[in-house]
């Protein structure tokens, strides 16, 4: 393999030594299955939920906002069947005590009960349920349990109704929502792909049955072109077609994106029936019927296309399809290799960077003046430590797209010299034109 | 009371009536302690979160952001004294089994022992442990407990030396972090105000022993100029001087603000000395001293000056401050009140409504249009239903800065119609301005 190829431990490496992603607790030993955000990280990861709230909420007049707690009614997950269903099978070595999924692990050694760490005997398969489960109210018994929610999607069927009534809405409609979901994982991965507590940008549209499949498709779409917009290497990803599906489901596809383990699920796009709504009908004895009142006043359970990505899997992803260790080398000289994360402007954690040839002279006063000038329209940082060239590089590291140089001309005839990440091009401008240059320049990505 | 005046029984009405908040799990009988955002809650929330971030961290070059995990390892809660500590005195009845906190309660029935409730004997006081507990893992026992974070603050302890060495920052500095984290209080109130599962804005401000106080004072005068910045009613504020002190704490103020239940807490100004990292430092056997490396390498535990406010708490406060119930009756004429949200511009949930005049005629073909230009800009909203006069009112009671009517002039001059919320005032611009126009409005509140 080349030595310059994208690996997980390169993308591991860089998060927490430029505060992208850093273990959680760490001074503690870690906690298994939860990672922290650092200063870079949690832009980034703020910027990429802010382009899907932008793009499935503010884009569309049928499309509003949710934002359901974790904790939910118990009885939320009866209906939904996360509490008979949603386990994995488990079994244990009575010798070593080492703890195996019955589904994935050595099927041989299951059937002959033997534990492929020790050898010793195997217990039968359990049902573990992946929910987490605290109490709420002084007493811990049955009456008090709560779960941790381990999926969104159930907060937006609860509250449709009531959606529907406050905002006026009519099927067609979405609703969308961001936020935590929890899932109690025996094998936690992968660095932030697969861990205990993560978070989802779901949306669910809510349409009349019979026009599923032609929202389903048009939902596929919509979604395959989000990534496009915002620059994601197309030959990088591909739709992955459900052949199992869920019992809730008529029809799944999900968008999967090559990372350095392979190809892995970033976002499903699913047919969920009736079926939520239905269970909601039964355990809550409400009627969650439609009422089209452009049309009789017809009633009927619409069915419901899901648009599901996780947020903290599309860090991971925009992190890794923005790396390169770009060759530099020149013909005769020493391998030169720039580290360079290619975000689009609106996903990179910071837009543009301000430094000082030197500190000396006015210059880094000048440069303080210039980020402040920036300040209301863009995240900025600031950097006066340095070589001109390290410094470029260190911004190329973490994606910053614009770098604006404050040198002894400037303090002359007002000009900096903006320089672009990608094309390394630099260009001379006066300093009242750079906030419009800016924004222009971001625009020729959008239009991409 | 005038019954134009504000109570919380309208805001709660309002909130569900137009979609900021409704109760979670509303089908299900409601979940205690636990409130959905709706479509213009959520928007509302993420704009006051959006407005303290920018504030905290774009505009401070020593301030970054960090977002840990609900989950952290339980020694964190040993350390930072939650396990030990952290707890409300529970006594029950023995007869009617009602649960009160002993030092809540009626004394006088308490040094009785007799329940206030039915007459009957009360238990011992115990002290019951506020955090939820839940297992991590298959087996539900002492080595798999995990807590949800109770406060945010500590997230941002563990991880101090992370965010120094990987974005080289140097004391004074500050981290701040926008966070859920959970109580298991016995008693929830007053809306929103006193949840289970909340949200907390947090800066954390690392000083040099010696100068805490200087900048104590600093970061009370920001915060107290954070409301005055949006808007709020600045005799609606208070500071609230603590004289018992917590037992990390050398000094503390709160914000106050006047709701309808009285004067509460908002936001907590605290000097939590060197206690936390001191006690990191015992638990986690890691040396948390700050190397000062522009000062011979002087070493030391740095001083925290914490800003923490709550952003649900924030919500309820913006809905409250902005509430009002007009009297616009004219003299001679019917009794007439308007109720409207008097938000600030950045805060307000949609920016602008575009209203046609008719449905028909090309109207509302034409209103669309100039909606989806100003989409890319503002957060918007599209209403063609019923009277413009009865559609003004709706967008003022859900506080919507700017409506745009077009009406049958525009189409022959391309000029439309914008209005004021807070003066009713109509102004006849070019459409090509428009955008330009709301800019230059905004910019007018940022300088008050």
């Amino acid at each position: 393999m080349d030595k310059h190829e994208i690996t997980m431990d390169k993308i591991v490496s860089l998060s927490k030594r430029r505060g992208f992603v850093f273990q959680s607790s760490e001074i503690y030993g870690g906690q298994a299955g939860a990672w922290d955000y650092g200063p870079l990280g949690i832009e980034l990861k703020k910027n990429i939920q802010n382009a899907w709230w932008k793009e499935m909420t503010r884009m569309h007049n049928n499309i509003v906002g949710l934002d359901a707690a974790i904790f939910m009614h118990p009885k939320v997950w009866e209906a939904s069947g996360h509490i008979a269903n949603f386990s994995d099978p488990l079994v244990d070595c009575k010798d070593c005590k080492m703890r195996f999924r019955s589904d994935t692990m050595d099927q041989e050694a299951l059937k002959e009960r033997k534990c492929p760490n020790c050898g010793g005997e195997l217990t039968e398969p359990r049902a573990f349920n992946l929910m987490f489960k605290t109490h709420i109210g002084p007493a811990e018994d049955s009456s008090s349990e709560l779960y941790l929610r381990p999926e969104t999607a159930q907060g937006i069927y609860v509250n449709y109704k009531n959606v529907i009534q406050s905002n006026r809405m009519k099927i067609p409609f979405g609703i969308a929502q961001v936020g935590k979901a929890f899932r109690n994982e025996i094998v936690t991965k992968n660095f932030i792909f697969r861990t205990c507590e993560f978070e989802q940008m779901e949306m669910q549209f809510f349409v009349k049955p019979g026009e599923d499949e032609k929202y389903f498709e048009y939902w596929r779409e919509q979604r395959w072109n989000f990534y496009k917009k915002y620059g994601v290497r197309m030959d990088k990803m591909r739709w992955y077609h459900h052949e199992k599906l869920a019992h809730y489901a008529k029809d799944a596809y999900d968008i999967e994106y090559e990372f350095p383990m392979g190809y892995s699920e970033l976002e499903g796009v699913h047919n969920r029936t009736d079926f939520d709504l239905t269970q909601h009908t039964k355990f809550s004895g409400k009627d969650m019927r439609y009422i089209d009142q452009d049309n009789g006043n017809e009633k009927y359970i619409p069915y419901i296309i899901e648009t599901s990505a996780g947020l903290t899997r599309n860090v991971l992803m925009f992190l890794c399809d923005a790396y390169e260790e770009q060759n530099l080398t020149q013909e005769g000289g020493k391998e030169d290799y720039r580290t360079v994360l290619h975000f689009h402007p609106s996903i990179a954690p910071v837009t543009v960077a301000v430094l000082p040839l030197m500190k000396k002279d006015g210059l880094a006063e000048m440069a303080l003046d210039i980020q402040n000038e920036l300040k209301e329209d863009f995240v900025t940082s600031y950097d006066q430590g340095g070589a001109i060239g390290k410094r470029y590089r260190r911004q190329d590291e973490v994606g910053t797209p614009f770098c604006v140089t404050v040198d002894y001309d400037s303090k002359e005839d007002k000009t900096v010299t903006l320089r672009f990440r990608d094309s390394m091009e630099q260009i001379r401008l006066p300093i009242s034109e750079l906030s419009t240059r800016i924004h222009a320049e971001i625009k020729k990505y959008q239009r991409v």
